[in-house]
């Protein structure tokens, strides 16, 4: 019996590498920078605070990548990474920003990444942020599930539920206990072992 | 102003390697399998007669992969992938199938590929053949550009043609002589070194 092909759309901040927002925090000392979607659900409130922070203390998009250039991806996550392409097509989905995520392709290989963008002043700060769309993961699932594709989706928090309940097949890596409480639906793992024989399992029942 | 992140929506074969059935009418010796949609631009007649010949000739998967395995990309698709892949998001649309491109991934550091699926008997026998849809690479450009991405389309016959018309920006690329007669809106060019620029010049033109 015919099945669709499979795509591999997983977020990438929690998942593939560490919040970057998080660093941020450790880096600054800044506490309020702590927050993300875990605690947050509502991004629009959580990115406006973010920036009105920044401003407040004239942290720029350059003081920002230069803390990013010190942060590594998640321990296993490459490996995870180039098995996963070698399996099936992988999309990254994330809420994050080009102007971010770009000190890590290189140490990933160039992976297609699907983020947002930043708006920069001629000083470097950052004065506001475009995302593509609304509920961009859970659309971007979607148009590829449009495109014939079926979709398995991969992600950590409260912004990848909408994703991973559109998907064919939805993973929790390593969420929090109160994520895993809210979405008892979703299948949950802690490492990538056990993520790959999850996936593994799933295309060869697909036959 | 904003302007939406970009996507490069790539045909695979004549742009970035040879035209499969070519190499295999090549190595095989059977004339009726040099024809390709450049010729005939009925993709499913076109498929149905290669399947039919295949039978008839006892070629299996096997023997075609083989032959694949032996067909290096075209010369400088390698080093062009690598830099679109840091300038912007490249996922390649083919009407060729996972089981045939599958020898080029490693050779070109896995793209995101969206391909069709060939269906195989326990012979080997290419049986038969599913499009994920039909029209596939346009409408996998309507659904990036539906998902806030400006897509930039490159394609080199007339299976390309109506992707190239729903993309932002359609380039040719080493098209016949025919095609070019036939679609003389789109951009056209013959070496790598150009391709680039002109992404290059549309790109920064978005800003």
């Amino acid at each position: 019996m015919y099945k669709n092909p499979s795509v591999m759309a997983m977020d990438f901040e929690g998942v593939l590498i560490p919040e970057i927002w998080i660093a941020v925090a450790e880096k600054t000392g800044i506490e309020e920078l702590y927050l993300t979607t875990r605690e947050v659900p509502d991004y629009e409130a959580l990115m406006n605070g973010r920036l009105r922070i920044l401003k407040e203390n004239n942290i720029t998009l350059m003081d920002i990548q230069n803390v990013i250039g010190t942060v590594e991806p998640l321990n296993g996550a490459s490996d995870f990474l180039s098995w996963a392409r070698k399996k099936t097509q992988v999309i990254i989905l994330t809420d994050s920003f080009y102007e971010f995520v770009k000190p890590f392709m290189p140490r990933l290989e160039y992976p297609t990444i699907f983020c947002n963008s930043l708006e920069i002043d001629e000083k470097g700060t950052i004065t506001g942020y475009h995302l593509r769309q609304k509920d961009g993961k859970r659309k971007a699932v979607i148009a590829l599930k449009n495109i014939g594709f079926e979709v398995i989706s991969i992600g950590d928090s409260y912004n990848d539920a909408t994703m991973l309940s559109t998907a064919d097949y939805g993973i929790l890596y390593r969420p929090s206990e109160k994520v895993v409480q809210d979405f008892p639906q979703f299948k949950v793992c802690d490492n990538y072992g056990d993520l790959r024989k999850y996936i593994e399992d799933y295309l060869s029942s697909d036959e």
